[in-house]
Order: C-alpha cells, then sequence, then structure tokens
C-alpha cells in the first residue's frame, strides 16, 4: 500500500495528532514498527513502545492520553483494536480485488460466459460453456475446464486447476496449485491382477465463502457430487476423495486426508495430518486431534478424539502416560512374579 | 453427454420399450434420477424405485417383467449391469479422448516429434527432443521437458510438470499437478554444516497403464532410474523417492510417502498416509494399513501390517485393545502389589 | 551431455589411455556400464567389473595397476572418487544452467527489472516491479507475482508460484509445483458459527542457498516473514505453516507439516510425516523420527525424538518394544491375580 497518515485517517474516521502526510507502506506491530509502519496501541501493556517505536503512525483510541511525548503520528478513534481490524480488511481487499482487465495471452472459450470486473492473468485457460461470475479474480496460469461454474467474487490463485463440471460458489478463496476435481481413486481388480478404472463421472460442488489451502486436492464423485458446504475452510495439501461430503463451517488443518464416500458434520474441528477412513460418518462439532486416524463413524456431537486408531481424547492420553511408563509396569509384574513365588514356596513349605 | 435414448441402446445393443427421442445427459443411480438421467435396474431390491424415478431411461434385463406401469423408457439388454458399465466405460473414454488439436499459445520444440490425434492444449510446452505417441492428450499449462517420451494414449491433465528424460508409457493418466521427475532429496553433509546437494543424473520410467494422482510426486534416481512398473495405481499428494521401484498392479493411497532406494514388490495394497523408510524390500502382496509406518525389510508374501512402527496386523490390534485399558491393567498390578504385600506381612506374622 | 573421452579429461585435468575419441552420454556405476557411459573405480572391491564393463570410458587413480587387459578407455587422475565427483557437479551445472534466453510468449511486466543470462521458460509470468538476479532460470509456466525479489544463481523449476512481496536468495532451487507466499491459514470464529479470515498481510523470506521439494508449500505471515534461513534443504509435498522460522542447514523429509509460528533451530534433522505443533520452539540440531508428532518445546539441544506424541527415542523404542508383549503382560497380571487369590484363600483357611 501507499497511503499518507490523513488517508488512513479519513477510512477509520479518525482524526491526526501529529504529521499528517508521513507515507504509511505496510503494518505492523508496535514492538517492531519500522518507519512506514502503521500499527496500533490498545491494551496498555504495549504502551512504553509508543514512546520508542520507529513507526510513522499509530492508531489509538480517542481516550487515550500519552505521558509522555510521542514522535510518532497518532490516528485518534472510538476503538484502536476495531479500527485496525478494519484497516487489515481494507488492505486485504485491496491488495487482492485490485486487479482487473484481461492479460494477454490468456484463452477464453467462444462458448465461455464471462461477468464484469474479471482480472484473468495471462496463460489462464477458461474452457467451453463455462460461467464466469462478476468480480472473479483469475491469477496466471489457472485452468478452468468446460461446463464450470465459478461465482461471483471468487478469487483463484496462480496454477489452480478446475476439472470440467465443477461448481463453485461466491466468496471462495482458491490457493495455488490447488485440484478441483480430479478423477476419485477407484479400480476393479480383474481376474489376471491387473486394475481396470472405474470410470469417474460425478462433479465436485463448492459452495459459498469457501477457503481452499495451496496444493489441496479434491476428488469429483464416481456418480453425484463431492460437496463441500457453505463457509468450510481448507488448509494446504489437504486430500478429499470422491463423494465425500463437509459440513458446514468445518475447519480442517494441512495434510489430512479424507477417504472416499464419508460424510463430515458442520463445524468439525480436524487438526493436521488426520487420516480418515472411507464410509464414515463424523457427527457435528467433532474435534479431531493431529495426526489421528479415524476407523469407524463418530455418533455423538461435540466429542474429542486422538490417537491412531483414534478413540476418547482423555483416555486417550491416560493410557498414553502409561504407555511411557510401560517398562516399569513390567519390571512391577515380574517383581510380583518373583515375590509370589517366593510365597508360594514359603507357603507349601509350612 | 447430449444422447437420444435410442443412440443409447443402439450403442449397448439393445431394445427401446417408450418414448426412443427422450433426451440423455449424464448417468445416476436408480433411487436418485432425474429428468435426462439414464439409469439401470440389475438387483431387484431396487424394483420398487423403477416405478418412482424421474430419470429418463432404465437399463433392465431382456427377462425383466414389470409389475406396474413405468413412465420412463426402459431399453432391454442381455444383461443390465454390464451394459451399464460399458455405457460409462464409453462415456468415459468419450469425455477424456473426445479433444483433438491443437490449441494456440502453446509451445512445441522443432525437435520434438508428434504422433496422430493428439490434443495439445494452450500454454502446454513440449521440449527438445521429446517424442509423443499417438492419441496422447495434453491438457493446457503442461510443462514437457527435453527428451521426454509419452506413449500412445496417455492423458496429462492440467499442470502436469515432466522433467527431462522422463519416460512413459501407453494409456498412462497422470493427473493434474503431478511432478514427474525432480531431483531426489540427497545432500553430503559439509565439514562447516552445510549440505551440499549430491547431483541427480538419473531419470524416471513409467510402465504402461500406469494412473498418477494429482499433486503426486516421483523423483528422479540419483542414477539409474526410478521405476514404476506397469498398472501401478497411485492416488493423489503421493511421494515416491529417489530410485525406488514399485512392482506390477501394486495400489497406493493419497499421502503415502515412500523413501529412497526402496524396492516395493508386484500386487502390493498400500493405503493412505503410509510412510516406507528407505533402502528396504517389500515382499509381493504385502498389505500395508493407513498410517503405518514400515521400518523393516518385508520378506513373506503376502503379509499384512500395521502400525508405526508397523507389525503384523492381528497382533496390533491386539496390543493396541489391550493399550485402551492400561489404566485399567495399572492398576491391577498395584492392587496386586498392596495384597500381596498384606499376604507377606501376614505371613511373616504367623 | 555428449563429450570425447578426451574432452571429460582435459576437464578432470587426467590422462587418456586407450581410445580418446569414445562418445561419453551419461554417468553410470561400473557395474551397471553401457556404451556411451563414463564410471569410476576407486574401491577395489569393484574392480573386476572394470574387466567386464561395457563403459566407454573408466575414472582410475593414476597409482592403479590394471592386472588384466582392459577394453574401455581410462582416465587416470589423482583421486578417481573426487574427479568422478567433480564430473557429476559439472554434469549438473551444464543440465541445469545451460538454457539461456526469453522464449515466447511469456510475460513480463514493463516494472519488471531483469538481471543477465537469464531463462525465462515460455508461459512464464513476472510481475510488477518483480526484480530477478542475473543467471536466474525460470522454467515454463512459473508465476512471479507483484514486487518480489529473487537473488542471482536461482532455479525456479516448472510450475512454481511465488505470491506477491516474496523475497527469495541466491543459489537456491525451487522443485516444480512449489507454492511460496499462499496465505497463513487464520480463520476467526464469529458469533453465529462461522469463521472470517484474518488478513494475512506478511510475506516470506527465503535465503541463501535452500533447496524446497516439488509441490512443498510456505505460507506467508499473519504480520511480519515466514523465515527459511540460509541452507536449509526441504524436501517434497511439505507444509510450512504462517511465521514459521527454520534455522540454519535444517534438512526435513518429505509430507512433513510444521505449524504456525513455530521456530525450529539450526541444523535439526528432521524425518518424512513429522507434525509439528504450533507456537513451539525446537533448539538446534535436534533429530526428530518419521511419522513423530511434536507437541511441547525441545529445549536442549541434540536430543533425537520419536513417536506422537514424540518424546526421547530411546525410552520410546523401549516401551514400544513393551507395547508389542502387551497380551503376554496382561495374561501374566491375570496369573498373578488367580494365584494370589488361591494363596488368600488357602491362608485365611490355614
Amino acid at each position: 500500500m501507499e497511503f499518507t497518515v490523513q488517508q488512513v485517517a479519513h477510512l477509520l474516521k479518525g482524526e491526526v495528532q501529529g504529521e499528517a502526510n508521513g507515507k504509511i507502506y505496510k503494518v505492523g506491530k508496535i514492538q517492531e514498527g519500522e518507519a512506514g509502519d502503521i500499527t496500533f496501541l490498545s491494551n496498555l501493556k504495549y504502551e512504553p513502545y509508543l514512546y520508542t517505536t520507529q513507526a510513522t503512525a499509530v492508531i489509538v483510541n480517542r481516550s487515550f492520553v500519552p505521558k509522555k511525548e510521542v514522535a510518532t503520528a497518532l490516528i485518534l478513534v472510538d476503538d484502536a483494536y476495531t479500527a485496525f481490524s478494519t484497516l487489515l480488511d481494507e488492505y486485504y481487499k485491496m491488495l487482492n480485488f485490485q486487479k482487473i482487465g484481461i492479460e494477454h495471452p490468456s484463452f477464453q472459450s467462444q462458448t465461455a460466459v464471462l461477468g464484469k470486473d474479471l482480472y484473468i492473468g495471462a496463460f489462464s485457460y477458461i474452457g467451453n460453456q463455462s460461467e464466469i461470475g462478476d468480480n472473479v479474480k483469475i491469477y496466471p496460469n489457472v485452468y478452468i475446464g468446460d461446463k464450470v461454474s465459478i461465482g461471483s467474487n471468487t478469487i483463484l490463485y496462480s496454477g489452480v486447476k478446475i476439472y470440467s463440471n465443477t461448481q463453485i460458489g461466491k466468496f471462495c478463496t482458491i490457493h495455488a496449485g490447488a485440484v478441483i476435481g480430479s478423477a476419485g481413486f477407484g479400480f476393479a481388480p480383474q481376474a489376471d491382477g491387473t486394475f481396470k478404472a472405474v470410470p469417474q463421472l460425478g462433479n465436485v460442488i463448492i459452495e459459498d465463502r469457501v477457503d481452499i489451502g495451496a496444493n489441496t486436492v479434491i476428488d469429483c464423485a464416481t456418480m453425484g457430487s463431492t460437496v463441500i458446504e457453505e463457509g468450510v475452510k481448507l488448509d494446504n495439501l489437504i486430500q478429499v476423495a470422491h463423494n465425500v461430503r463437509i459440513g458446514k463451517n468445518t475447519v480442517i488443518a494441512a495434510q489430512t486426508g479424507i477417504s472416499g464416500s464419508t460424510q463430515i458434520g458442520e463445524n468439525c474441528m480436524i487438526a493436521g495430518q488426520v487420516g480418515i477412513a472411507g464410509h464414515l460418518s463424523i457427527a457435528n462439532r467433532t474435534s479431531i486431534a493431529a495426526q489421528s486416524g479415524v476407523m469407524k463413524n463418530i455418533e455423538n456431537e461435540g466429542v474429542s478424539i486422538q490417537g491412531s486408531p483414534a478413540w476418547e481424547i482423555k483416555s486417550s492420553f491416560k493410557s498414553f502416560a502409561i504407555y511411557k511408563q510401560l517398562p516399569e509396569l513390567k519390571r512391577k509384574v515380574e517383581d510380583l512374579e518373583r515375590k509370589l513365588k517366593e510365597l508360594e514356596k514359603d507357603h507349601s513349605n509350612k
């Protein structure tokens, strides 16, 4: 970004105290502020940094009264924390939605239907009969197959690949290298030991406000649809197999894999490197700890599980605590065996 | 697709009963059939759906006699299940091999040798002295380096990257974003604590009828070749390190990783998120359960293993069952200690 | 490559014995040597192969005296092993840095600053105000956003995506499909159960001599920088989350994931499929075994850990050894219970 302090104050409906013409280039923390930074002071624990920071401007509460002289410009607002959040959001939108227009060369099928205010990066490809909504941002080297629909205000970063027949909602963000709609992994064993691909003829449906991380893969359904419901957030390098459904507002961390036909509920929290077997049903609000391996249905809502195979998390940690002392437990058992033998001998001698 | 019922019947060598001009757009299940769908009835458990389905056509056995009136068109064939499979296969081939011709702009080295009936998507790249067989489909944004050979009827989906010197067989399918031939991960420690890359000068050989999933990576050999034998099926996001060999018809699920120089036998079934250490040899027909970590050779054929580290699966599940009861086992041991102490005390008092 | 034996000898400051005009196309092992290969003999265990190899030339120590007639050309040098290493390095450099010039079509912003001796592949993209150092190799389909800087002698293989504001040092190698600078995975829960993206406004800094594997992902910082220090080597399909710092010369194997804000020390060795939780600090020279799950700080340098959750590796293996015998341990405890009961009964009868 490149703004004056005055321009930022205007955006935040605040007033400037000090140098209003200073140039702002980026946001930072008050304790690390450099010339050109804008930062904020809300928690007074950080007040001492206000008097030493090199930042060009600091957003503060209107009610705040400095105890010493301040070298930086102040922007006075009703609530510094909220104003800073607003600034971040505006800056983010600006960064991501500023691009507009069609770069050349790029490829749009003559039968594609294109909305308004698009950015279409160089070397991107839009196939036959695909429909692109208003204000969509398609970065360079993106591939969009045939009969794909993409809702308005969705961003596809560089190198995203969307197979034919995929449907993507509005306000989605799909990060670089993600693959949506590749063939599900289904092979029928043949009499001679070889495998024959089961044709994968379904598609992927991604609803509104879904975020998908870099290099994540979502396979199409064998028949019907693999569905990612509204508000789901997927991190990087995740595997979503054919015919999976992920419920509303579920959040999944990096490198997790979900096998074919599994249904995941709403508002689940799934940590990184989790594996979930196929044809399972996971209840709403399930929490799954990192590296867990889920091998059966989770039927009750709001349960936390851990382990590989995964089970109730508190029991899992109790067993693990004893696992760490297994050598001691074994020694105790051997001790008992020895003592019991002596006692028996002793006893039979009496 | 877009066919009439009559056209499909012709393809399947069947006869139409009912409306032969209905339009078919996709395949579906009988219980979910919508207008424009074609489906089938083989298992009579599903017969009730025949009388209620909205599908435009249903494939049935010639011997089948409906018990009620049927609104949908019927296609009568000798074996409905086989005919439906044939339809899926034909549809799949049509979907994947229908594209033909060279889109522009795309890049083909003047020294590349190109077969017949190719599809070469826009923004794809074919390097020097590479040879592309007949009927190969190269989707947009594919990169093929120098001296690569690709056998006939192979499909490379969008964004596949093939490093120089790679050899790929016939009838292979490589999904979007897969990388074949990247440098093996070999670094020699130096006296000053830094690492020096060991030059990776070998290549990758992929034999016929191999399927490779989206964003999977196969590294080239340090010297010689990393080899994926005929009929191997690899899912998405798999790591295959330098100098690995994977035997015929082995199937590997998503996110599994195989370390350098390991040799995997034929007809193995390896589940998802498995890790296999380097320089190992895994016998034919080994089954490895999900999330297992294989740390030593598997010498006997047909063994199933599980766990991290992995061992014989039945033993592994027996130990895990007791692991879940460890707190109880510990209590029992403490109980025994207490009782034994009392008994000893009691005993010595006598 | 394509050299005569004489040319290779000249490069290695050696002398030819035998046919100096033989053509060399590739390097190989002495036991697998084919016509057109060059190989070496250092360990005399392999001497018998010298008399049977089909290789065109073999590099040997000047002091070496063959016991039989040799059909292949010999190149006499002071130290055959070192000379062969030198040859590999030179060959590798040649392979990777031979490309030069700009292929078309490709996209360079008019505000981009380009160094000398570049290779810029077709369909690659260089955004606004980005700076590319001398001798950088940008393969086809690479995306470089705005305000990116790339140091001299760095190689970006096909399909690498670099988000805006990223800084990359000199002599780095980034393999195909890697993504640098994607948004960190940060979402603030809202009252209605949905999640709002936390704007990710920082960047990624990659220092000199870093290697990054194929399809690996490094997220940008929320504020500030995700930092990969000098000499770090990352394998394929690794996840590095926002605000992580990886210390000098640390080596990380494939499919490992590092959660947000974790700091990893220098000279660590981290095996494959490891998961490291967020906000942790890992001491210098820590070794982490494959598939481990690190859930707390590692404070002492040079420690080896294993397991999920991870702990000291020797203790971990001791517990695992007993875990494998848990059914036996359980039987022993039940045995003890039975015997003790008998003894008690017996005792009370007396």
